[in-house]
């Protein structure tokens, strides 16, 4: 695994970046643009109200034919603005495709920012007449993934190379949080990039699949964007694929990597809460499981406060609407390297632990809470963050 | 209706309260004792984890006889606590049963606070050889609705007394928060009480009517707690119902009063928040718009920080699993008086606002926020609260 130091960058794909002038003073518009047409898939935000962005490139996606760029601004989410809101996503699309040179069609929109406000268009295309040229290098790559960020602390960028029969292949990522879900300031968006020949069906499973158990496993605060996307674009459209699971373990490390990074630079975030179910009965139980914990306001809170309060976690499994039962569970904190364990419920019934052994764990900056229901053999893993002071300042005065 | 100041307790019901020593230096343990048999319901949680006291409780509701008594206390859940808890849970009940002269299973039993730490029931027990005797007045039930108050800052107390043809009767009902949905430290108890004479049957079904429009229509925190319980008791065995009708409207005044009084007084909360959603296309959308709005943590901060964030409504109530189209939204923002209103989306669109009116009205202590869809005739109202560095605050340190 390749990050910010080192990325590598699939063949065939630059990127650019540009302030436009409407996210401050700062980075604003990412682009990432292809050589010659690209296979592409897409998953997007179950939010029933859609960002422009969203519902124009679910459309494309129906359409299925290639394309050759993704334009991405930060600063104005371009959702709830009517038929105004959609003419400017089409706009911001037609006014690249014209600098790119390439079909309006072949270019995907993303949008993230405060909802409800008109884009402020013109300012996105007097920024396109001067943007820097497309380059194929991690520098420029980066560049994009800091114009997508919003309240995001980090960069999120991270690649992988991976060798199947006739090659050696990359696929490259990048991300903004700060929270699968959040609305309005916090949409979370990945543009993953791969040189390996990938069938068009096969890229929409895997990238399904895939997402299902990277990016729909964190949680920030449970509340869903308008505009939430994950697109997947490969170059390499003259070839076959042969070996398609070494694509699918490189897609999944490469969109693992970037889930845990935005669950950990979630707004406000002290602390990476790992949460990992084992022994369930079926891989929904222990998904459900997973995200309830990982997605309960008050587990945040105790971990924020470095309060060792099982109980919580335990409450969280019960309203996760997952089927198990309490009287098998066992239920330990580790510290990300698992060199301390805390064990704090087996079989059910309370366990007698060291107080001073759970303000060691619980002062470390990753923790990973460990369920094995002792009911089944399936798993999951979901990530997400505490709940702070920080989180309620920052969500506080967005707008304004 | 009437609060603290001008209680009306039903004929034949009695209140007391002790400190036993197991929630520090205050009340923790309150008793309801009827003169007669009566006739009673319950609504309990729907958290698949669920204390022992729950569980008994609706046993006995299964079993169908008549009850005499509750006792409740605060400072332990008595929740994930195995068979040992089990036990201590009964005893809690035989303990009172012989202070009271009636049998163990006349007894119902409530706990809230810390999950997973033994009861300490020999301090309950030998608190209960020193129980003041039970009275029929104002200030014995509201000592009772302060003995069962964990985090709660307020007490709350309603009563409503009614008409029927045969003559004047009264339901009373205290509780406490303060969440529907804590587990831990939160949980939601109340404990409504009437001399009017009403069916089983109809008691089953008038609470859990109007527990649906009520206590399940309030949130603080998304959390179910594992102890959660709504018991209402009729001391009028001997007679029949001649009005349900009256009936069922003073139940729904008390049971909203209340679920109003813990929405506001939720952990940290500095403002009141209602959703009333009109014009949806049935209540089950209604209800699901209401509750997701409120439960959102997004709009919660929006509100503590006094910003007319209207997009994090409508991304709420995108996620809600509501069936809705959201370009007939019509979304204002009143004070409870509705003196000031603020229209923020009409018709799916954005509307140009006063940014000096926003901050009037999201600057007072109870705010509605008004949904019309214009998509058919049902509502629904939900409440709940602001979430502030308090919340965070009071669940960062609550089990140490």
């Amino acid at each position: 695994m390749n990050t910010e130091a080192d990325l590598k960058i699939p063949s065939g794909f630059h990127f650019s970046s540009l302030q436009s002038g409407i996210h401050g003073d700062r980075l604003d518009t990412a682009i990432i643009y292809a050589d010659s047409p690209c296979r592409w898939s897409g998953v997007f935000t179950k939010n029933r109200v859609k960002a422009h962005c969203v519902q124009r490139n679910s459309h494309l996606l129906d359409n299925g034919k290639p394309v050759r760029a993704i334009i991405a601004n930060s600063g104005n989410a371009n959702a709830c603005t009517g038929s105004i809101g959609s003419e400017k996503n089409r706009e911001m699309a037609h006014a690249s495709s014209k600098v790119l040179d390439c079909d309006e069609e072949e270019v995907l929109t993303a949008s993230t920012g405060v909802i409800g406000v008109q884009l402020p268009i013109e300012k996105i295309r007097e920024g396109l007449k001067t943007l820097p040229p497309p380059e194929a290098s991690a520098e420029a790559a980066l560049s994009a993934a800091k114009a997508i960020m919003t309240t995001d602390t980090r960069v999120k960028a991270v690649s992988r190379t991976f060798s199947i029969a006739d090659g050696e292949y990359t696929i490259c990522g990048i991300a903004k949080g700060s929270g699968m879900i959040h609305p309005n300031m916090g949409t979370m968006l990945s543009f993953l990039c791969t040189d390996a020949p990938v069938s068009k069906s096969l890229l929409n499973s895997s990238l399904k699949t895939v997402v299902d158990e990277t990016f729909n496993m964190i949680s920030v605060d449970g509340d869903t964007s308008t505009n939430d996307m994950v697109l997947l674009l490969s170059s390499a459209v003259h070839q076959e694929c042969c070996d398609i699971a070494a694509f699918r373990e490189a897609l999944y490390e490469v969109c693992e990597a970037l889930a845990i990074a935005i669950a950990s630079d979630g707004e406000g975030a002290s602390k990476l809460i790992e949460c990992n179910v084992q022994g369930a009965s079926s891989i929904k139980n222990a998904r459900l499981l997973a995200k309830s914990v990982i997605g309960s306001n008050l587990v945040k809170c105790a971990f924020f406060g470095e309060d060792a309060n099982w109980g919580r976690v335990l409450a969280a499994m019960g309203y996760s609407g997952a089927d198990f039962a309490s009287d098998g569970v066992k239920i330990t904190f580790t510290n990300a390297d698992h060199s301390k364990s805390l064990n704090m419920m087996a079989n059910g019934s309370p366990q007698a632990f060291s107080e001073e052994l759970a303000s060691s764990i619980l002062g470390e900056s990753s923790i990973i809470i460990h369920i094995d229901l002792q009911d089944g053999s399936s798993s999951a893993k979901a990530w997400g963050c505490d709940l702070s002071y920080d989180y309620v300042k920052i969500n506080g005065d967005y707008r304004t």
